[in-house]
């Protein structure tokens, strides 16, 4: 099969084996992908990575003959747990210290014609839900995942800190929980210490000293980005104000299924170009230009 | 009467004006003070503080006459709060922003033959509690303050960095509401990523990233420390093992004292000696000391 693999800092086209998936896991037939900047980070060498990155995708399940997922429309969950370890007996299978991770760390991912995922971890696409807005699901979860780490209260003061993919979507997830939300990129004026909540998707070690600018006296930062800088930042406001950091990463999907369902969060003004899969060294161009949206690959294009 | 007074990096012990309570204030005679490492951090300049410094006392109340605190003998929370900006009309009187800080910002403090405070802020020592006692009750309240804030059950696995003051009186605190505490110094070898609870109270740069190693998935550090130079560590595990952070500063007072009450905490260890007001600059000399614990002034003496 085609896929896109980064071997050595570069990214290449190429046929490789299509894999057979074990036991307990579902063959998916990838429909689209969508290339996350944690994609560009693997390019440059996060996590010494080399295989097939990708872990944003809907698709369709051929295989094996008689899984209860056959033929269906799906989407995954990332995180390959161990099932047996302590995180995962608390029910934390996303915290697994032995996890694998689809298109990250030593389970190959979702840009190419075919994947394998533990059946466990698909959900069914509902009809109505686009292809184009299914991939948006697993970034998605990653901003519902703030709603089952802070309370969000209707009439609540939130910022989201860079305009970025993760945080319109992170926005429109606060704002639908009935907070109210300002999108505060590097220009924007607004008041100091004044927010109950601080979401910081800006990917940059900048951010954190922002948000601590911007939030109120007990209030909550929920910190999403990870860059390989350190973070640098005077911590005194932290202590003296006795603010509340959150980190936050991979979400449940049920809830994001959900919003895309119902129609409540529009991802189509997040989507920027598709690509077909061969085409896949433009696309990582073109997704890594600033103010790039959601740059999607086909592998059937 | 008699005072320290830090001017210009110096310390002296000199005679000033003895102050006269406003509306709404006690006059305080000081029985005795406690240096903080915050008094000796104000000395080095932090807050360009100059004037009477010293936030932990007792003393007894000794005017205005018709006061209802009159002859008791008293601790004082030290936020002298506005009562009318956002956060006091929220019970958040220890965050206002026009607050005032005994002995810290803009207030006179306890190093001294007498202090004033609002009587509000006053709370009587119940009387099988000693003088030395009662010094103590400003820092665990501080070490309390974890009780406010985070959820601490039965069987917790916690750890303590720092076993300073305020580390051996969080660990005490944390120890009596059920928890197992580990008290982590810099030689001490414990499993990484297994307290669901770190408390970081080193006072140092160095303590975040090694509170990170030792929490464990979704867990708590709660983050007591302040100091000058820029916090500086890797945020990534703080975002992909979701911790949370919670910046803990001063606590209630009626926690602390109870503890006093009940003999529950043994303040005595942290002991390590006691100076007339008059030699108070043998006295920093000393609490300076590595591995010094609580010193004590006393004006009487």
């Amino acid at each position: 099969m085609l896929a896109l693999v980064f071997e050595g800092g570069r990214a290449r086209v190429r046929e490789v084996r299509r894999p057979v998936p074990k036991r307990g896991f579902a063959l998916v037939r990838v429909i689209a992908s969508g290339i996350c900047n944690t994609d560009l980070e693997l390019r440059r060498g996060y996590h010494d990575f080399s295989g097939i990155p990708g872990h944003e995708f809907v698709g369709r399940v051929e295989g094996p003959a008689g899984s209860p997922c056959l033929g269906k429309r799906v989407v995954g969950e990332i995180n390959l747990s161990c099932g047996h370890c302590d995180a995962c007996r608390r029910g934390l299978g996303r915290h697994c210290g032995k996890r694998r991770v689809l298109g990250i760390l030593g389970h190959p991912g979702a840009h190419a014609e075919y994947l394998t995922l533990p059946e466990k971890n698909l959900h069914e696409v509902p009809e109505g839900v686009r292809d184009e807005e299914a991939v948006f699901t697993e970034p998605l979860a990653a901003a519902c995942e703030i709603l089952d780490q802070v309370a969000v209260d209707a009439g609540m003061r939130a910022a989201v800190i860079g305009a970025g993919k993760l945080g319109m979507l992170c926005a429109g997830v606060l704002e639908n929980a009935g907070a109210e939300v300002a999108l505060v990129t590097r220009g924007s004026r607004v008041r100091q210490r004044s927010f109950d909540l601080v979401v910081e998707a800006t990917g940059e070690p900048s951010g954190m000293p922002r948000a601590l600018e911007l939030v109120c006296p007990r209030g909550t930062i929920v910190w999403k980005s990870t860059y390989h800088r350190p973070a640098r930042f005077d911590a005194a406001p932290l202590v003296v104000n006795e603010v509340t950091v959150v980190g936050s990463r991979c979400g449940r999907f049920e809830p994001a299924l959900e919003l895309l369902r119902g129609r409540k969060i529009d991802v189509w003004k997040l989507l920027d170009a598709e690509f077909p899969l061969a085409r896949a060294g433009r696309a990582l161009t073109q997704a890594a230009r600033p103010g790039v949206r959601k740059v999607l690959l086909r592998p059937g294009a």
